[in-house]
């Protein structure tokens, strides 16, 4: 189940996290009928942050493109492992980018960008969405980046 | 109509606040099919904000929790009140929490708690829902805390 | 196609601008069934900015209302020029308003109001919507106001 997407980040060198628990009384997919809701994914592995800082001041855009990257790993994990959805079925519709930053940062698209193009290289065609990536002075656990997502499942 | 749910929170001493008029020209719930969209809520009672301030400055973490069941009761309010739809029918789906906070604050989901914990004991089984919790600089009127919500309707 | 909408418009004086680009790896308009997902607009006409700065510092009310317009044409010309929607026959369901701002700043609900109006003229009835209008302290390319949308069409 998921076998070419699985296959494809395992050609890319990636393996999808544990998926992380929700952080309060919440669940990380809400279903309804063939939509996929999935909660607000940080850049989490084994329940502490990879990343954890202000983009363009502790962490370079470099390095916010990977915590996107882990973001949007994460919100694959959730699907596959939490929810149990077949991840060569699923179809990203939407993404939103949350980018913790100085005033004056304006690449709030290139960082998201680490999650946009995971999302194309694993779920190919099916991995093209819509998107709002805009900055935020704060996120949960200091963490760079926050993205949640919505999906359609066939 | 929403009997167990208004009975619900009798029980926990809660009453759903007569639904807040939107603050300009849009409207309170959506509807598209069995979708609900709500617009975002601000702990607002009667027109006027029962909470005015920044998380961790102004306001603490119980304030903004109870800031955030404040915005969750709208949310409900606004279904039952406005839009007639009946709270024993509805899931939700979905929220997204903003939490005015000061750049190196990272507890937006325990203020998140507060809106999702209401959902849960309102609505049982059906209020889990998933859920983003971000921060942000600035609300409007000065509130610590905004809650929108996306619902289901059978 | 999109006749009245347009003919709304161009009374009004207003013309579709040509979509921006995606700055990214993204699409600017994903459907799904009956449902249309608009990737987030900033106020550009032809790859330019228009506004650039803080509303309340360097971007005065009257000029973030009207970049919150430009946000709503750019949201209108992704469906009509991207993606070949017929205007006249789309339903607005939700925007979302992101308004860069300082700390105290109060007003996002009357700047995101440039969007909300110019939808409620656009597409006359149809064009009412949920909304969630929050601050910010950055956006894209220093952009004033982002605002992106879901769309329902027959």
């Amino acid at each position: 189940m998921g076998g070419v997407v699985l296959g494809r980040l395992r050609e890319a060198g990636l393996i999808l996290p544990v998926p992380p628990n929700p952080a309060a009384n919440y669940v990380p997919v809400m279903r309804s009928g063939g939509l996929l809701f999935v909660a607000g994914q940080t850049p989490v592995v084994d329940g502490s942050p990879r990343f954890v800082g202000i983009v363009g001041v502790d962490v370079s855009l470099e390095e916010a493109q990977a915590a996107a990257q882990l973001c949007a790993l994460n919100l694959l994990a959730q699907l596959h492992g939490t929810a149990g959805v077949d991840l060569d079925a699923v179809r990203c519709l939407r993404i939103g980018g949350f980018v913790r930053c100085r005033d004056d940062f304006v690449q709030q698209p290139l960082v998201v960008n680490g999650a946009s193009d995971l999302l194309v290289m694993a779920l190919g065609e099916r991995g093209y969405h819509a998107r709002t990536a805009v900055g935020t002075n704060a996120l949960p656990r200091g963490v760079p980046v926050e993205v949640d997502g919505m999906f359609a499942v066939d």
